[in-house]
């Protein structure tokens, strides 16, 4: 089965991320994966949720929307009743994800948000946030520094995800958005730099898929990752 | 590490499923796993979503809600902006598992709608909805064809769910609330009963895991299923 | 003209009261009046509201909600827009109704929320609900005086409540939901073990009437109620 | 006890209606009762609820709304979530008690709606409400007679209401605002023209009441009535 | 062109401005202006907007409602989503026009809340509110001067406001609203005592105009406000 | 005064317009004033607001929203009740703008919606969304000329918009958000390229103005509206 951009299977899109993309942010990083364009700014504020306030601690979340053009259709905003279903499945998943690495007490009282807005979308923007939210929250963090707000290391390691699905049988890494809407198996993996899995979500469109299928996706996706890691650790040593 | 119900790591809760729960509707099971009780109905109505108007097919979707004092701690009812967050993926979830067996074209313009209320709430409730939701449905689509709605097979195979953690480094299957609570690793496993993946969501809360401990994970998945598919397949062999 | 159940016209349904039907809840009650079953859990919390604040006072206040398959047909959940017209006035007349026999002052700065659930409703909720709603308190009660909360009497007597309607011409004691549906006259009275009015609510459907029929109604609540205090007393005299 | 305008237990305020106090309505009344003032508007459109579209019958409902300084203390405006629990209970009321004397059928398919706005309110808005929502839905009817829109009688008879209550222990007819809030019983009388009951609401506020009392402020509440009957024949027959 | 009230093109509509219409009101005017009808009142209040708190300074604010009936056809109530777009732009209109001529520091930290509600609606209503919100005002804090709650003085001159607008190419002032709604260019203006603008609204709803234009509906505004001022002065000089 | 990027008064900040930015968009345009950059994407719907249908015309319509992390602070999406009243007023503008050099029949029943989404804000953001939806609206008719959908021409001529203060006493033209926050008086004018107006919004903050400023002002917005006029031809005079 050819590939509608002639990817092979276990190829992903190209990949660039362009740290400090929005000015007046803490930390930012523009990622464009093929045509998957997500903003990510990262927002230091001196406040936390109710339930860490006299803690000590801090709190690392996410926000995600798409603007209204980003797709070949126009999407309604989500004005009228907050986020929607998959929208706070998205952001629930984006904000775990970069806590998982992170020492959320080294921040103080104070809370990073994330805001990643999809200005072109075409598959899998979820994971592209979280590869590219992870630059802009060290970015953040290294302000944070400099500072003097945090003092020890707050960061324990890389953290990115990547989509792989099954489409037409076959298991593809990285789908577009045409692959993604036909996939009879839909995955996305969130690993750290030392390989280990963050979150695993596994979907069966229409096909429920055997314990074989689920290992070669899963040596896939870490097939993928290490690329990822690769322009992370490039994108953060090239000085802002 | 001992389990604060004496239970050993790969062994699940007394379980037992009860049809016809729900006088008036077409399909019911009030499900009981340990002080997880969960009532499901299953409601079928003359009505498709907006999207399948027309189509001749019909739909299989899942609500779900706790009674205010269904745990330890009251919590308060989801009243005034829509289901929250947690809510809306764990009836997505449901939905999604029971339609994965499901041919929705041979129900006809026809919805059934699986309301999952979680009575008394000690850990696994959208785990244990899945498995009774999946006795709710077989009756109401033994309903639907008493009546002359359906005429073909709608359900491919049984469907069914568990989830299995990490707590104190140790892999356990089943989780109550306070292990739960604890729990490093989190993951649900929806699988049918001809052992094939549905959903794996398997969620580091604060570690990282390794590709061995996801192997556990499944196979010790695996194994309580084996047992809840075991105790689907009586119930609905006993008459109503 | 018979009844659809065989019964007489002043003769109520086989009633039951189960104390502790909710595991968690510091009182609780499952009121079943034929085919209607209420959930009564009584939640004792340490917060008042804000009019309340510093008073040294407590509170009592209601919660009532349908599950969606109660009835016959499926209902929707209450969840987009918050309680609507027909919920609150109930609400609001089980709480009334609970206080009117309360000494809020006795309770320190502590809220009761009784949360009324219909698991299966056949007309006469909103009764039900009174008559569960007061054994669940005395329990709340009886709870807070073991943990020292309160020290003297908190509640002065019992509170109960029943439906009375004209059907056809005639009047008729707790209605089914057949019969009030197609009733003339709809009448829900709140009395007291010593035989006061706590609440009369009567409305002319289709028929004004007369004092004449008032004064019939108003006796034949009266002797409902007698068995059902009865039935409090009992329940309240069996230990738990 | 003395009262704090000198009335006497079973005296109303002075009652004054005024019809086509609305210029642009089909009917319209403003009606004062001591410092209660409320404009009563019906309008006539050409619309019905979805579950009378195709019954040829029409509906009659009325909405409730205080000015934000009706009072003397300012309130905020019910413009964020909808009407709250009190306006809803008053406006279905009002809407009961008009449809109570009202042939719906002779509407055909239109809707008339009473908007009742407080100006000025000192106790007593709702059953004020329903005195000069009748004079207003009985211009117009005639309206619609003058179009040709019915043509049979729609309004059997006239209906009004009036408050009755216990405050330091006597009973008192039509209580102002400072009255009310100090009554131990609260009682609301809806009644028709020809002493038939249309809504008998009695709340006993901290002292639940014998028979005897709620005989004795029923019969207060129609020598009440008698006196507004006679002021809204009067009002009617004098030519608009 | 001749109007349909045989007003000459630069006339305004007979007005009328009664102060103290709203009795529980700290200050309030009732103005009609033609068949506008406004009630205007001003409520002072002991507390300020969250910006303020601690400023030791106050706040002017205005909220905007018209009867359901105000207009030739009913409109519903702004209910169920807080006021909408055009109802906010006056509300926020009338605020910032009367805090222009406020000393808001010498109101200490109270608010003082002008609401607006249109009892009759034939075009104008938002101009209407300013020049009767202003007569408001001035009593309220002539209220709160009698109070000693401010020593200072709090208001520097009159402010007042008109429409303006091109109908069929002419230009006329102070547009009734069957002018309104066929009006080329749409105009309001607030001008103060001495001269001098505080808002410049015009609007091309359809065909875009010249300076020259402009500058005449600017000189026919002045000449309209003239007569406003003057009749808001002898308003003011009248004892209440 | 020297103002804070060292302009003159009357000078405007670099204005770049770049078509085609929005890769899915019939028409699209980023506009960047300093630095305000807009992303204005214009999206052909086959619908229209329902006051239309069947009428055979078109609309044009705008939306308004900022990136969390466009300004110096984050701002909070506005996702939880609609838009709020000032992104109403802005979104009310543009459409109106728009709307008023459009031949809204030549479009069939089709809606233009204009998306303005401030990447980055630093003052002036509505004029920049009008002046760059203008372009972004041009290619969305061509698009429509090419796919047949209109015939004849459809904007008459062009419109843009800009800013104009008074700061310390003087008159400055584009203001940036640091001299727009300390205004005395606050402009927006819309002009169409023959030098007519199609909004005039000026407001004092503090300081009410005279005629003769009023003229001032407007002249600079002339001004500065030419050299904008320019910069759209040029800029829709390059292919794509």
């Amino acid at each position: 089965m050819a590939r509608s951009d002639g990817r092979k299977p276990d190829e992903i899109r190209p990949l660039r991320l362009e740290r400090g993309a929005v000015k007046y942010a803490e930390g930012s990083c523009l990622i464009t994966l093929g045509d998957t364009h997500v903003l990510c700014a990262a927002s230091v504020e001196d406040k936390v949720p109710p339930w860490l306030k006299g803690s000590g601690g801090g709190w690392i979340t996410a926000e995600y929307s798409m603007l209204p053009r980003a797709c070949l259709q126009r999407t309604a905003r989500e004005r009228e009743r907050g986020a929607g279903g998959r929208t706070q499945e998205i952001q629930r998943l984006i904000g775990r994800s970069l806590r998982s690495v992170s020492d959320l007490e080294a921040l103080g009282e104070r809370t990073i948000t994330i805001d990643c807005d999809v200005l072109r979308g075409d598959g899998g923007t979820r994971t592209a946030a979280i590869t590219g939210g992870y630059v802009a929250l060290i970015d953040a963090v290294n302000w944070m520094r400099e500072k003097g707000f945090v003092s020890r290391s707050v960061i324990s390691e890389a953290v990115a995800a990547i989509s792989i699905g099954v489409v037409m049988g076959v298991e593809l890494l990285d789908l577009k958005y045409d692959e993604d809407s036909s996939a009879a198996v839909d995955m996305n993996i969130v690993m750290t730099d030392s390989a280990k899995f963050v979150e695993v979500q596994g979907t069966a469109e229409s096909a429920p898929f055997t314990e074989q299928r689920l290992a070669r996706m899963l040596h896939m996706a870490q097939h993928g990752l290490e690329q990822i890691f690769e322009a992370q650790r490039e994108c953060l040593n090239t000085p802002l």
